[in-house]
Parts: structure tokens; sequence; C-alpha cells
């Protein structure tokens, strides 16, 4: 059935949103295909419900291909399936949590991997039953703290979940490889270009887990990629720990007085300013050949305050080449599920030996920083500071610094931690040579969760032998409004949103103008004769509304294809516009039907 | 694509679940179409998204063809729309209510009228763009006391619900009649009768209001309707007030002894072993003719306790014939929002007047019951209590009676009110006849809100006269997963589920038995050619499967068409067999696509 603009609910905006951050929810908002409800949360209305569906289906399609199943679990779910895996408490704020009239404890499921388990576990006993993947396409919540971006990070948000179920290593790759194959074809058949990156497993416990980022300068995600095919995103780069160097020929630490140097860099200037150059290879590879002192042959000691789970504070202390700085995104999974934030002027007064801005692992009466020291706050690496590698760092004496104070040998650390920043250069860690970086977004996951959920539920199958042995599993998430949202960020100009034909609520735009009823005759007919020939057809037969504002209209909405009906119908003229290159040719309304199919 | 049993996510269960009352719960578990998740909450599994998926269907075409648009809300909603018309304290226990990180309230909305309101007051000004009827199908939530009857009665479920503006009343009343008969299409492609009755406002808030019930003796719903064509369920039946008699020859009241008789059977034994029988026409036309004295003589003095919505609890006695028990959902609806229980001990207690066993309106000394008497308690009476009626009621003295306590004279109340049960051959209120009483399923509501949301919400368009008027509107819902258990129960025998076609899973059923490889064979090349000719196919490809348990899957599962491809398949022959006439015939295989066809 034409669907004509006379009637149909729609009402374009003249004014940008005014909490509209970026371009896709400022042109979803003002033509008409969502509306805010509240912070991250949106109603759809039938423009955008339409395109919505047609992401789905490409979805849908792509996931029956690779052998998977719908079901549908209700957004509202008990406490304990999440109890009993530690989701429900490592969430902390991050999910809705609420009682039912009887005090029993329910969550709005930001993620499905518990009762997607206990559903193959209530069903499923024997190896023969897989390999199984099911998958569903559903609202999700997430207590986001702030909620921003319209569609791109909202808290109510439609996910597709997949989640796979193997008796074995090799039965989990396959599963995994044939969702990630059907990502692949779902992100080319919407138009999406991609980039696969290695994702750090984080708080989903698991193994082999990679993103699929669409690059984009405006992305919130970090990646890097080497020339040599090397991609991650910075949360999953590893640092190369480069070789120890020997003890040889380093001389021993000297203090040094360093008034007024609390920071790295007064701190460079001043040993520039006071001390000899530094001696080749000094600090290690990075610093190799330098004939200054740089950050990089600083040690930078940053105190960070961790809150567990359990609610207890407590403080750690990372050691990093002074030219880098803590990477919060690293940090976070570094030490998740604790939370993590830099220490208060409180957690210093509680720690009287901490000198601010002149902190170091070591004193000339024994070990300041670690589990066994002075202070007995856990102390922590970057991997670049092997053994062999001397620094200049804090004295733990105010305004006094040391020098050639190397690793291993004058003092060591509770263990390594890779929370440093990436950098442009720095090495991939595969060998293929030195990563560049770039920005993207994420808008997909697949992710090998292992045994960790199967085991904490007790997912278990018979194998050939008759033998208990418990399932692996996958979980692989596509986020079907922020793709819809990115699509829509991509696929735009000034006027407005420009569809790909995927996706597009209509196929077809008719717009009948003028005030002469022939154009609207026509207008009609050739609406009637693309919905016979397969089209889905908007027509905009509003009388006593100008050309300019249909025209403007159609621009807005950004069906790819607009038919005008106007001054040429009493000739059986119209004239096709292609709404992405601005293109527009009159031909006989005749031809009309087979012109746009082709 | 055909869908092969060895691989598909199905578990069939030869026990019933544990916790099921009704047939279609038992089955729908039993043969792998939904999961228990939580009390009154399931998972969809893929067969029940199928048919759950068809049911959808057919509504969102018949929203189309009745003009109606789809839109989208969410579950999670903030609490100030609800809050504006009084919806938030209204619905008590009933629904889910959390908080947000930062200590905003939210619901999961059990209906959607505020934020519909408030999406076409955002959209709309004008009288122009209106009429307008959007809808949704969307998972709604209920905090239900007592989830039960699985689909039927959950705290998660389905609901397409629909909501129409108009500017004017006639204007809703088209809206209103436009949905009503999508309804009736509806039910009729779905198979399921039904019967249309006038329904109760109900904490709506509103006008006209019919119900669809599907008229079943195990319905919870019950109604009434008289030949004449009056249905009503019991709630929204309307007692005919009979005219009030003359005073005229009636004589004085009369207290006399009634020792033990706290009871309506006891004190009508009493009178009619101690007193002269009854002058005709005593107590009104219920009781013409009477030759000895009835319950329907007496004036039974219920006591009952509102809690009102802020908490305040008020005594409320309700006077109706003896004959005649007060019915909880009529009384429910009375008093709404206030909840209603009967009167405690304790109640007694502080009403030393009420002499329990005994109670009347009236005493020598003046009136007991009313706002204005002793007792200052609210009196409401039954609309058969007019004036000129005498009745046998409780002298306000323990084991004392009064009798010709005649109704207008004697006693007076503070209004009437219609809350006594409603019995067969009680007369329609439209003069159609005497009523039946039956059972049935609620399974749609069409409801004309008027002016109540729009008011609470400021819902306001200009009219042709540039004037502001507030919009009127409608609401109409219906229950998609109640629907599907509904046609469940229906349809259904000892062995399993057999669906109607418009909302089977598949449309066909191909079960290849045997160890023969040809049969399999041929079982496949009809599958692929069964879905080339459109049909959704189910084939049951199990190898090392007895034929009885693949046919009693297949019973068990429902589709209503079978294809056996077993021994006959090395001579081209195969079985259909009519899953709900149990007719079987052997086939050439060449001629089964046709044959299926028609």
């Amino acid at each position: 059935m034409v669907t004509r603009l006379s009637h149909f609910f729609l009402r374009t905006l003249r004014e940008d949103p005014a909490d509209a951050e970026v371009t896709s929810h400022r042109l979803l908002v003002r033509a008409g295909y969502i509306r805010r409800q509240a912070p991250g949360i949106f109603a759809w209305l039938p423009l955008g419900l339409r395109v919505k569906a047609k992401v789905e289906q490409v979805i849908r399609e792509e996931m029956t291909n690779a052998g998977a199943y719908e079901v549908h679990f209700p957004a509202l779910l008990p406490r304990e399936p999440y109890e009993a895996t530690g989701r429900w408490e490592e969430y902390g704020d991050g999910i809705f949590r609420l009682k039912d009239r009887k005090g029993a404890d329910y969550l709005l499921a930001p993620t499905h991997e518990e009762v997607f388990t206990l559903l193959v576990k209530d069903l499923y006993s024997s190896y023969k039953d897989l390999p199984l993947t099911i998958y569903q396409i559903q609202d999700k919540y997430r207590d986001e703290a702030r909620p921003r971006a319209g569609l791109l990070r909202g808290r109510e948000f439609t996910m597709k979940d997949a989640y796979s179920f193997d008796a074995s290593d090799e039965g989990l790759d396959a599963s995994y490889m044939a969702q990630r194959d059907a990502y692949e074809r779902i992100f080319q058949r919407l138009g999406l270009e991609y980039v696969i990156v290695q994702a750090d497993a984080g708080a989903m416990g698991g193994s082999r887990s990679e993103e699929f980022l669409h690059p984009t300068p405006v992305g919130e995600d970090t990646f890097v990629r080497s020339a040599g095919g090397y991609a991650a995103n910075v949360e999953a780069y590893v640092t190369p720990a480069p070789q120890p160097l020997p003890f040889d020929g380093l001389g021993e630490p000297v203090i040094f007085d360093s008034p007024n140097t609390p920071t790295i860099q007064t701190l460079v200037d001043h040993v520039n300013a006071h001390l000899e150059a530094p001696a080749p290879g000094i600090a290690g590879p990075a610093t190799d050949g330098a004939t200054e002192w740089t950050a990089a042959h600083t040690l930078k000691n940053v105190v960070l305050a961790l809150t567990h789970l359990d609610g207890t504070r407590e403080l750690v202390i990372v050691g990093i080449p002074g030219d880098r700085d803590v990477d919060d995104k690293r940090v976070e999974v570094a030490f998740a599920p604790a939370t993590v934030e830099p220490a208060t002027d409180e957690d210093f007064e509680r720690h009287p030996l901490l000198v601010k801005g002149y902190i170091g692992p070591w004193s000339e009466t024994g070990p300041v920083l670690g589990e066994e020291s002075a202070t007995g706050i856990r102390y922590l690496l970057d991997p670049r500071v092997v053994d062999g590698t001397a620094w200049v760092t804090g004295a733990n004496i105010d305004e006094k610094h040391v020098h050639t104070l190397v690793a291993g040998r004058d003092f060591t650390a509770d263990g390594f931690v890779d929370v440093a920043n990436v950098r442009e250069g720095d090495p991939a860690p595969d060998g293929s040579g030195p990563v560049t970086l770039a920005r993207g977004m994420e808008i997909g996951h697949v992710f090998q969760l292992g045994r960790k959920y199967a085991e904490a539920l007790g997912l278990k199958v018979l194998d050939e032998n008759g033998k208990l042995v418990t399932v692996t599993m996958g979980s692989y998430g596509i986020g079907v409004t922020r793709i819809l949202a990115i699509i829509a960020e991509l696929n735009n100009d000034d006027k407005g949103l420009i569809w790909p034909e995927s996706v597009a609520p209509f196929d077809v735009h008719v717009v009948a103008t003028g005030k002469d009823q022939v154009a609207y005759d026509l207008a009609a007919q050739l609406s009637a004769d693309l919905e016979t020939a397969g089209f889905d057809v908007l027509y905009d037969d509003r009388p006593k509304v100008s050309p300019g504002v249909k025209f403007g209209d159609a621009e807005l909405i950004g069906v790819p294809q607009i038919v005008i009906v106007g001054r040429g119908a009493a000739d059986g003229q119209v004239e096709l516009w292609d709404r992405r290159t601005g293109d527009r040719e009159v031909v006989p309304a005749a031809e009309a039907v087979a012109r746009l199919r082709a």
C-alpha cells in the first residue's frame, strides 16, 4: 500500500534538537525518525522503525545463512544467574536493578550470556546436540553514566546477540569463524567499512576477542594497525617487552638536588641543565643514542586508587617511562572489575612516606614501593622497564631525584602492567612493523567466552565416551540501533539524510507539486505502479504545501530515489532525482518504473 | 531455506512442566515453544517466535488497513508523564518501578497512553493533522500478584496498543469504529470466536469501552448477554432501577426478637417461623407475589473497608437485597482507585454502634448508617432499594431485627452503588430481555479515553477557527502473547498442538523415516520443492531416531500438514497426514506439492 504523506505520522522539524551532539542524532530527530523520551532513551517513529526493520532483516538473513536460530529473551530477568557468574556485582552502577512486589531482585539485562547458557543446559545434554548457535534481536539496557550522541550511546538499545555452544575448542573456533564471516557479510551489505581489531577480553572473561570497528575520525575508540596486518584496539595492544640489558658498566644510583621539579618537564629541563649528557643506551631502546636527557629517561610513578567490588580501596603505583601517560581505557581494562581513579590528597595524607612529585621505588635505606617495601603499596611496572634499564626518578625526598637507578638491580616491583598510552610508531607485538593510530566506532564484537559461563552455571554435556565435559561458548554482538545511527552519520549532506538502498525507509519518494490535478493523478498512478512493481513508495500528496517545502522534506528524509511529478505532468513527463548525486532527469512517466528498477 | 530438525534448536519434552496449570502452557513448554525464566516471564524459542511473528503480522496488516501507523516506545520510561495523569500512584504494586544511577524514578510501562499523548503534543498542532491512529507491538510489564496460566497472565507480555487522536467526538467515534472493525478482522483471520461486550471504563478513565471476549467455560471473565443483543462484562452491567413505590398502606416499622440470626438464612427461617406471611409487593418487584419470606425481603448491610490512594482507611456500608452477594469485581470497579476489603474485627471495635449481624440503617432514636447518622459511616444502597420498598433488616440491637422498614420513608442513604452480583435472568438494562451468564477470556479491548489524558498532559490543537481545543483519544489493545496462548488452548488434542494455518510455525512438516537413504533423498528433494513453492518447511531429517519418536514430535509440535516419506519412497510414494483430522493418504511424491497447495 502506498504511504501518503497527507496521512502519514511524520513531522519534520526546522530546528536542530537542542541536545544533539552528533549529525546522526540531529538529522534523525529533525527528519522524524526518532524522539527522545529520557536521557539515552528514544521512541521510534514510523520512518525510523522502517529503517530499523531493514537493518534487522539483513542481520537475520545472515544469521540464518550462518546456521543460527532465533530466540527471544525478556529484558527483565532474575538476579540469580547473574549472581552465579559474578556479573550482578561486576556491573556496578552500569545496569538497572529493581525489585518485584515480593522483594525479589531483578535486572534489565545488558547482555544475556547467563540465560542463554541456562537455556541450553535446560534442554541439551549430549555432544551430539552441538554445535549450536542461537541469537536474538532484542532491546537491552545499560545505565550509562553519560548517555550521549543520540543512538550511539543510549541507555536502551537494540542488539543482535548470538551465543555459540560447542563441546570442543576446535568447535568453538569454527562457530566463531562462522559468526565472524557473517559479520563481514552484514557490514558489506550495509555498506559499512570496517576493520577487525583484536580486542580485550575485558569483563566478559574469555580468550579470543575481536571488534569490528568502523574507521572514522569521530569514533570514540582508538585502534592501532601496522602495515603488516596487525590491528587491535588500544585496550588490547600488548607492548612487546624489550630484552633485558646487562648491568655491566652501569654506575651506582646518585641522589641529586632537583628543586622545584614536581613534573616530568621541569625534571628534564633541570637534568639537562645540571647533569652530564646521558650515557648511550641508558634507559633502554626507546632512548638509544639520545644526546640529551628526555622524558623517556625518567620513570614516572603514578599513584592510582582502586575501588574493588567489595568496596575496599587500594592504592597501586604504576611505574612508566616519563614520556608516556597512563591511558584511561587501558587502566580500566587492566584493573577491571575494580574501578580506578587518581589518588586523592587524602590518600597521600594516609601515606606520609609518599612525597608527592618525588616518588620513586628506591631509597638509601631500602625499597619504598611494593608490597614488601616501607609503604607496602603494590608497585607495577610498564613492560619497557626491563632489568638493566637505568632511570631518573624520584628519591622520596622533597626536591630530590636519583639517576642511574637500575631496574632489577636497584629496584624491583610486584609485577608488570601494560597501561601506558600507545603511540604512532610503537612496534606491533607480532613484529609486523610500527603501528599507526586511528579512530573508529565499534559496530560489532565477536568473542570466545570459553568455559567461564558454562562452568559458573554448570553447563556440561556427555562426550563420545560418555564423560561429562564442560561446554565452551562464544558471544557475538551487533548494536542494531548503533549501526543505524552510524549509517546515518555516514550518509548525509547539509540538506539531510541520504540512505543506502539496503536500509532506506522507502525505495522511492514521489512528490506531486503544483495545483494542477493532473500532476496529482499522475503521481498517484505512478505510485501505485511502483508499488505493484515491488517498490515501497512514499507519496507526498499534501495539498497546499509549496514545492520548496516538499523538496526540502524529501532531502531531509533521504529516500535515495525521488520522482517529481509537476509541471510536465500534462505532457506525461516526470523528473527523476537522485538524492545522493543530485542528478535530475526528465523522463516519460511510462518509463519511470523501468528506469528506477535499473 | 528448509529448516532441518537435525540442527534446529528444539527439544521436545516427555514430561509436563510441574507448574503448568493450563493446556496451552503445558503444550507450549513440552513442544519447545517457550521456557519459563521467572514467574510470569518467558523466553521464546524458535518455534514460539515463529508463531508470535505470524500473529503479529496479521495484526500489523489489519492495522495498516485501518490506516494506523506503527511506532515503537521503550519499555523503560520516566515517572513524570505517569505522575501527571495520576497513574504512577494508581497502579499501586501493579507495576515495576526503578531508579537510575542518578536516583531518577522510572517504570516499566504497563501501557503507554501518556507517552503517545506527549509524542503527538510534541509534533502536531492543528486539527488538520488529525485524525491520527498510531500503534506499537511491544513488550509490556505488570507486576501481577499471582502470575499464572503461562502466557495467559504473565508479568511480561507482548501487546499491540494503538491510540487514536481526534479533534472532535465524531472523529473519535469514527477512529474507534475503525479499530473495532480491524479487531473483528484480526480475530476472524486468527480463527478466534469472540463476543464484543460493554466494559467498564475502570482505571483508564473515559467513556465508551468494549471488550472482545473469547467465550470459553475456563475464561476468567464473566459476561452477561441477552437474546436481544445486549452483552457486557459483569463489571459493566448496570442494574435497571425499578420504579419507586407509593408509601400508601405500608405499616410502621416493627422491631422483633430474632435470637441467633446473624446470617440471612437464619433470619429468613426465623421470620417464616414467627411472622405472618409477607404482604404482596413488599420489598419491591423481585419478591412480587411471594407467599413466604425469602432472602429477597431482607436488606443485608455489608461493611467494607476502603483504602484510598493517600493511605487513609474509610468504612463504607452497602445495603443490598439479602438474596444477593457483593461481587468482588464490581466492588473493585465501583470504588477504584481505592482498594477494598471486608471490614475487620478491629474496624468493628472502632465503631461500637455497629452490632455485627444485626446492622441496619434505622433505630427508634434516629438514623444509624450514613454520613449524617449516629455512626457517620457512608451508606450506599443497591439500585433495587427504591423508595417505597419495605425490608427486614437489622435493628442495631443484638438479636433484634426490624420489619416493614420502608426505604425513603424510614431510612435514606448517601447514594446508590451497583455492586451486587449479576444473575441469570436479571433484566438487560436496554430492555432486550433477561440475561444469561457466560465466561470468556479477554482478547482485545477498545476504549474511548476521551480527553482525560490530553487534558492532564496539555494536548491541544487549533481548530478551524484558530481556537485551541483539547484532543480526544481512544486506546485499543490486543494481547499478542495472550492470543497466541488462547489459540494454543483451543487447538490441541491429547497428542499435542494443532495450529491453524494462519499462525502455524511451519506450513509443512516433512518426516523422513527408516534407514533407507532413498527416503531421505526424496524427503530432502520434496522439502526443497515445497520451499520453492512458497511453503515454510520443517524437515525431520534426524538419523537414528525412530519413526515413533518422529511422529510423536510431529503431533506434539502441531504443524497442520505432515508429509511422511518412508517405505513407499522407493516407489515415489509419500503419505500426506492431516494433523487436525488425522486423515492419511498415500500420493505420488510428484503430486505432493500440488496437493498441499490445494
